[in-house]
Parts: structure tokens; C-alpha cells; sequence
């Protein structure tokens, strides 16, 4: 068996597959589904939570959809994922994200990794004023 | 020697770190001065290298500061750095993050952070259209 | 000099690492060496190291190794070790792993990381009923 | 406003939030909520879905609930969350995880977390047979 | 049942443990024995790996024991964990470590923390030369 | 647009990055850029801060830039940076680092990525004498 992901493809899928597929596009606004989706079909039960848990916590609400795909970048950079940092990086382009935006994303991403660990390198204690 | 940061007070420090603190307080527009700061005032350089970077990074410019902040949050969470998110959360409520707009961050981060492992997991690879 | 890690193979292998390639192989009833030690044996006291612990840590104990090669996973998976996740996800698919298990694995994995960071974002304390 | 999460007690929950503390004393089998669960009451939405995801994934499936607090476990413990690593070894405790049990699993969670950086150090390359 | 680790000190310790402390103190010509040794006797087994691995791989080499605890400061502030960040900056200071040396060592690793971060945020490929 | 980075080469550069791109190359004493750098590029603020942040960190000091370049490979395997990995495992052997050094740093990485793990599984306090 191979190590990569077994991509279930929309001609390929269930109609419970199907269905979560047909939302995905439509709340999108696109006309394909990435490989992420493909590969978690699999396993319909996780796609279903997933989708749903995604749909709900990214949709419009007291942030809009664009600082969420920048804050999603900035975890995948974190951890060094390269499939989700070019996945939302792509998403936030899509929703605006100019290169002049990007670049300060990526800076801020940058500095916040590095003052993270001076901050533990010092041992620095949580001012009484932050607790 | 104590493990924990020796923390250098404003009444101790020399001219150069007294000129970097009251900087910090005017940019900042506070009377105080944070531990993180007072533990980097060890190594007069590197706090001003630091500083410099942090004052150049989270100033306006494509991105406004508050969504800095919450990016900051963000790499903070994902790092688990107790006292970052600590202090960059009271950075973030202090430009104008509410309640409702701190739920959400988090809740991104949370699933930044499950689906990032789900691509590694399912060795997703990445889509043409994202490269 | 290459950065890819330079492969010792069987046939150009000093006794001595030859010895712990036939250990490897009997232990682990294959007929190769997967490329990981192959680069470890740059390293032949590093590689017996390794492998006394590996061999030792992975055998049948208090938990079966099919356990242990799927906690395996879940921290290779939690770390992005593409590697690692490619290895030791065949090693528990030999040992009976099915896909509905990899398919659970792999979803209490995201979800670990997920609830790490609420747990991280909300600052929450130890319950006295758990320390 | 303090950087401590605000715990919403059971006393002073809303109807909706209580629903769900009883769902999860019910599924749990204890007469105790842990502070997770009322840290994450302030987002009664983010409390319903983590909850759903949470009681979903960690019930019997392909692999039995102790397994799954095991891999929960993992995951924490590589990421140096205290809260968790806290509140999982308990949980896998409650499960049946004798101390014998909880020591392979630290020891197989460490050599993880050492061979995944001696692969990456190593820049070994995935052999074909694990694609 | 206590979250905290179960330390076993040397009086209470069976003569196989107490050997290994033995060995501890005299190899690290000190007089006492750390937390963590203590706590990982609870399982005499990983005891003696570990303290026969971490023997093997800090004694001076090509590298000096120095250099060495200094590495060990550096992988343990980019993971954050706070034990091992004390008791090897301990280790380091004891071995020679300056002030100025220990502000070096924590500026490259919050340097290469970053960098990381930026050639991940801007997918970097690696470049022919360093393959 | 590609989810590479676009790299900016010398013969496409501003003035501003060709300066930057020249001191560079004449601090290494090479007559090439890495991609690193020209992906950067797209950010000529972010390329100068950058490069001057890391002139001024690895220059020799308390520690001699070869310790400097190791610490930079520990930390970059710790966080799995493929890219980062390569050009510092470069960056030490064009300082002197032997394969006897490299294979110890290697060692020395991965065991303390494996008892920082411990640590944390077993909740070990840290002892009056490191704080």
C-alpha cells in the first residue's frame, strides 16, 4: 500500500461523499475540491466534522474570513506544514491578501517564533498586570 | 544563580537602556515597562536589535495592529509560550480585541493546529493549482 | 558534499554495522534496512545506540507493539516528520493496523492538537483533582 | 481582566452551556466538570462543537478508549502542554493505564521525538517501499 | 493519585537505582541528584538507558561538553520546556558558560527560530548547492 | 500566482537589494546568494532587518561563529526546517565542522528532544538549586 494519500475523487465518491463535496464547492464559490478533502473521504465520519467544524469557525462573524486565513498561515508556518501553508496562503489571496500583506504576515510570524523563545530563554515571569 | 530572568529596573539601568525603555514607553504610550523588556536588558544589544525589529514589525502599514497582535497570539498559542500569549493577549485586547473576537482567534487556532496534522497525517500533497 | 544523507549499504558496511543490520532484519523478520538506518550508520555508535534502544523501548512489554508503532505515529504526525510518519505508518499496518484504526489515529491526533491549544489560548489551570 | 481563564461555573451557566455540562458528566460517568470544559464556556458555541468532536472521536471505535487517551497522551506530552499531559494521564488512568503502561508509553514518546529529529538531521529520504 | 512526578529519592531508592545514582554523582562530580532522575526511577529500566545514552553522548568528544549543554539549551528553549531550560542553562554555567556566551546562544536561537519560520512562510526550495 | 517563492535574482534586483545582496556576499566571501535571500527580496525591508539582525548575531563574539552555525542546525532539525537544515549544515562544515562533530550534534539534538519529552511526561519540577 502507499504511503500517500488515497485521493477519493468526486466520480469515485459515495453520495454522502458526494454531498459534503457539492458543499464544500458551493460555500466556497469554486468548481474543485483540494486534496485535503479528497485524501480525509476516507474517512466520511472525519470529513463530515471536519467540514462542518471548518464551515462554522471560518465562516463571517466578529473577525472577518480574511484575518482567518491569515491567522490559519501563520499556525501553518509555525509548525512548518507545507500543504497548509500553501493551501491558505492560496485562500487568503484569493480573499484579499495583498503581497505587501503577506510580507508583514510573514515578518510578524517570524518575530513572534523568535521572541517566543526569548522569552523562554530568559525564564521571563508573567507581570502581575497580564494575569 | 537563579534560574529565573535577572530583570534589570528602570532605577538600575544605564543611560542606553533607560534611552531604549523610555522609547518603548512613549511607542507604547504606558508608564511601564513589561518583564519581557527588563530580562532582555541584560544584553543592552540585543534588547535594542529587538526592539528596533518589534517597533519596525508592529507599526501600521498593511495590516493594522490589532491584527498583528492576534497573529502574535496566534504563533504564541501554537508555541504554548506561557508568557507571550499572556502578554500579547492583553496587547491585543488593549487595541480593541472583544470577547467575541478573541473566541474566534482561538477557535482558528485550535483548528489550524488539528488540520495541519490531518495533511501530515494523510501525507496530502500539494494541489497544482497552489503551487 | 551532498546535503541528502549519504546511505551505508549492506555490501559497503564495516562488520561491525553489518552485525547491527543483521540484528535489525532478524529482529523485525524483513530482508532489508530501511534508509534510516542505512544514514545512521555513518554513525556506528550512534546506530548500536539507537537501535539497543529502539529494539528494547519496542518490544512486547505492558503494551503491545502495535500500540506503541501507533503512538509512534501520533507524535511523528504532531512533529510533521514526513519521514517518520511514512515509516512508522507501514510498520503499524504490518502489525495489524487497520485502516478504520489509522483512520481513528489520525482523528485523535488533530483533535489533541486542537484542544493542546484551547487548553494553551485560555490559559487553564490544573484542576486540583489532577495533580 | 485577568490573563486566568474565566471559569463559568455550573451555578452560573446558562441553560445551554448546563445542557452540555450534564452531557459530558453523563458520558463521562463523574459528577465533576475540569476546567477545560468551563474555561471553554465562555464560547458556548466553541464548547458545543469541541464537545460533539470530542465525544465522537474518543468513543469505542476500531481502537478502545484507553488506546485513544494513550495517543492523547503522546500528542500533549510532545507538546509540552502541562494541561493536558494533566488532565489525559488521569483521564487514561481512569481507563486502566497501570503504571507500567504509562512508563512504555513516556519511553516509546521520547524515542519518538528523538528519532524524528535524528531522521530529519539525517535528511534521510523515504524509501520506496514505505510510499 | 498526584499529577506531579513521584520523585524516588536516594534513600528510599532499591540498590539498582541507587547504583545508577551513584554513577550520576560521581560521573557528574556532584553531591546530589536532580529532579528529573529521580522521577524517571520510577522506572529503573528507561533510568539506566537514559543515563547510559546521556553519558555516552555528553562526554567530551569532537565536540566539548560545553558546546554540547549549550545545544541542549538551544533545543530546550525552542521547545519550551522549562525544566529542561534550567537545569541545562544550570549545566552550561557550571561547564564555563559566560553571561555574554549564554546572550549569544539565546540570540542565535531566537534568530533561527525566526529564519525558520521565514523560509517556510516563503517556501524556500533548496538551493542545488546544498543538496 | 505559485505558491513558490518568487526569487529575485541579482540581475532583476533594485539598487537596494543589489547592496544588500553584495554585503551579503562579500561578509560570506562567496560570489553566490542562497534562495533564502532572494525570496526575501521580495521584501526589501524585511531583507535588510533580516540580514542585518543575522550580520550582527553570528559574527564571532563570546561564542566563535562554528558554535554559532551548530546551535543554528540544532535548533532548525528541532523544528523539522528542511531548508534550513540544509544551508546550515552547509554554513558549519564551510566553517570546519567534521563528520565526528556533525554526528555528535546530531546525537546531542536528539537525545534532548527525547528528554524534554520525559520531562514533561513525568510533570518534574524544577529543583531549588537551577532556579
Amino acid at each position: 500500500m502507499s504511503g500517500k494519500a488515497g485521493l477519493i475523487e468526486y466520480a469515485d465518491a459515495s453520495p454522502e461523499v458526494r454531498a459534503i463535496f457539492d458543499d464544500i464547492m458551493k460555500t466556497r464559490q469554486t468548481d474543485w475540491i483540494n486534496n485535503f478533502w479528497k485524501a480525509l473521504a476516507q474517512d466520511p465520519v472525519a470529513l463530515r466534522r471536519t467540514w462542518e467544524s471548518i464551515k462554522q469557525i471560518m465562516a463571517p462573524g466578529a473577525l472577518d474570513p480574511l484575518t482567518k486565513e491569515m491567522i490559519y498561515v501563520a499556525v501553518s508556518v509555525t509548525n512548518q506544514c507545507g500543504y497548509c501553508i500553501a493551501s491558505h496562503t492560496a485562500a487568503a489571496r484569493k480573499r484579499g491578501m495583498t503581497d505587501a500583506m503577506f510580507h508583514e504576515l510573514i515578518s510578524v510570524v517570524g518575530m513572534a517564533n523568535e521572541t517566543n523563545r526569548l522569552a523562554a530563554g530568559y525564564h521571563v515571569e508573567i507581570d502581575e498586570q497580564f494575569r
